[in-house]
């Protein structure tokens, strides 16, 4: 593990660096991060291309899911939305892929990507086995390492592992029923797995291999949240909390063996319980990076989810949330397409510059400044420049009013034009 | 002055009633609210449309602003939008008009609205004058008094008027200059007329001639900001908070001569002030209800300011804003059209529920309930009933994976159907 190896040795070497240059911070604060676990570099040491550190007192990092689904198989498709995603911000992606050529997916996702990767390994090994007619209960243990090592010498950044739904927290859900049950998918499987055989969460059981294999390829932990709410009922309840304290007991053994670690968060949260949300996990958790799934603070906007996680996701990144995974259109209905992509990256850039101006990021503030400039002087071309989507802020702005120094809403009541006067 | 007068001496009267079972509150709570001044009921005594108040422990309202502009001229498309405004849930809309035959655009939508309506008049007055080839600053103080007290009679149930934007804000934004300046439309004409005329406010200096004409035709004074901030640099400044301090003056005349009046703020602000913007309006205002524009949490995303906008006013609503109003998707670029319309009051409809849900409101909680039962039964056609948007939710399900009981996200990986095995 180099990253952790240097930082504990103080030496700054190029990752440290280029993650300083960006966050406009003295090495040292990205060292002394790294140390003491409040930030991490997800890199795996197969890859190369421009570190980003995620954690205390850096930019806000967005994530985006992308990956085939059954009669949704298309690769080109997935660079697309690889490449749209990339372009308006995401500072990661995950391949959630569950159908197709699983291993070639992943490798031409890898192969023409400059930002981080993540996986979740029990999706492949889970699709093999139902593409083979075998029940998901007859993964064996050994399966899931395998592929778990695979994607590791593949180059995967970091893993969405499902450690702490195990025998005590699914306790507290068997005595705490909820309306919506279980819905992360890896959490699904993995009690169906456990109730069946009756045994432990393999992930969390051997997690000492989980953690000999990211050591060795330099992969970065996200300790997964299967337990989280889907729904404002069933949020901040005993069988999430449950396996919110076992995934901080696992962060200790992380930073014991040097391996990188985040933590992930829900999900489904009235607003007025986020800031409680994040507390609890920087106080359970040691202050492992946050990487929060929305939140959603309504179950009732099916096909604008992108909306409410983003409305969520500002509060959690205020409140020390430090990554974001970007909730798309097609939340709740369906695969996103290439569009889904780039609406949910937008929301999530706005919920991340929103809050990261809130932590006082100074070249946040920044370029709100230069775009407040450009409307003082009615500069349209600089503000097409300091806009998110500059493409589209010009043409709304040219199909209604081309060649007028003011937009078609004020037209010549405008209040800008009327004070320069 | 019916439904104060009637507040006032404990008579429950149509109005009050239609307010307290939509709310699910007692008759008593809304008649309370009204004497002490921190509940509206913005209905003009020449209307007839089933009341809505606005304020505290109630849910939280939104507005919607549409009207044609210059090149932008058709009823239809006005009435369209009204249409789409209600369907979607809009609890008012505000006609912006400032171009077309104005009183016949008023007149059309009243007829065609079962909602409430506001305008801003000294826009209808300084259209006419510009349209006339004169001056803005030709207007004379009884043209604009005219203005209103036609609009009054027309039967328009909230007009914004820009009372303190006076020689004492004034003076402070002066001394206090800012980046982006002015961007209230009204706050800049009422400006240039009075440094060109070199005199006070007539909203302001004649004040009580407004009072006697909202006293007679029961119409709700919305105390605007002209001095709003145009971008996050300029928010919570002096010129701000010194016009805020002047509406809360004019609160106690209103309620001293029994004119039911709201306040209206910002705008743009950074998320982290956001809960002091509205603290503030509480204080100096003595709780009046607090109506507010977005606000804005970053400069940056023309184009997607609805989503935005809907960040800031979740926030704004938990922390007591009372009246939300919607941001479109062509804020800062032009005209909204109709989808506009519908994508912004969409947006806001997720703010004003997201927050009624953290506010306790019982009758937003159960809604998410019904959802969350439903998607722990696979039943589609449930969650379609409630989902804000049912048409949108069901075409992409249905496009994705018809006839399938997973939607095509998850396919037969669905944790929900892997968690009921």
């Amino acid at each position: 593990m180099t990253i952790i190896n240097d930082a504990k040795n103080n030496v700054i070497n190029k990752s440290i660096k280029e993650c300083a240059i960006y966050e406009q911070v003295p090495e040292s604060a990205i060292i002394e991060g790294l140390c003491s676990g409040t930030i991490v570099i997800p890199k795996n040491n197969n890859r190369s291309f421009t570190a980003r550190a995620i954690g205390k007192g850096l930019t806000t990092k967005i994530n985006i899911n992308l990956g085939t689904s059954e009669n949704n198989v298309d690769i080109k498709e997935e660079l697309k939305k690889l490449e749209v995603a990339i372009q308006f911000g995401a500072d990661s992606f995950m391949d959630l892929s569950t159908a197709g050529d699983l291993d070639l997916i992943r490798k031409e996702l890898l192969a023409n990507s400059n930002i981080m990767m993540g996986t979740v390994p029990i999706y492949s090994v889970i699709t093999k086995l139902l593409e083979d007619n075998h029940e998901l209960t007859s993964m064996s243990i050994n399966m899931l390492f395998d592929e778990i090592e695979k994607q590791a010498e593949q180059g995967v950044d970091f893993m969405t592992v499902h450690c702490g739904l195990n025998r005590r927290s699914l306790d507290f859900l068997d005595r705490n029923p909820r309306v919506v049950g279980i819905v992360s998918r890896g959490g699904s499987m993995l009690k169906h797995w456990m109730k069946t055989n009756n045994k432990e969460n393999p992930l969390y059981e051997h997690f000492d291999r989980l953690l000999a294999i990211c050591k060795k390829h330099e992969v970065t932990l996200s300790l997964g949240d299967g337990l989280r709410p889907g729904g404002l009922v069933d949020a901040t309840d005993q069988a999430q909390l449950a396996e919110l304290m076992v995934l901080g007991e696992l962060v200790k053994n992380c930073r014991q063996e040097g391996v990188q670690v985040m933590v992930e968060g829900p999900g489904h949260v009235p607003w007025k319980d986020i800031q409680m949300n994040i507390e609890l996990q920087k106080s359970l958790c040691k202050e492992a990076p946050f990487y929060v799934l929305g939140p959603l603070t309504t179950d009732i906007s099916a096909g604008y989810d992108h909306i409410t996680g983003a409305i969520g996701a500002t509060a959690a990144a205020v409140y020390g949330a430090d990554f974001l995974c970007c909730v798309t259109p097609s939340e709740h209905l369906c695969l996103p397409n290439i569009d889904d992509i780039k609406q949910g990256t937008i929301a999530f850039k706005i919920a991340a510059h929103s809050a990261d101006i809130s932590k006082g990021i100074k070249k946040s503030i920044q370029t709100d400044l230069n775009m407040s400039k450009a409307r003082a002087e009615l500069s349209w071309e600089k503000m097409y420049e300091y806009a998110l989507d500059p493409e589209l802020a010009k043409k709304r702005k040219q199909e209604s009013s081309l060649g007028k120094e003011e937009c078609s809403m004020c037209g010549k009541h405008c209040a800008i034009r009327v004070a320069n006067q």
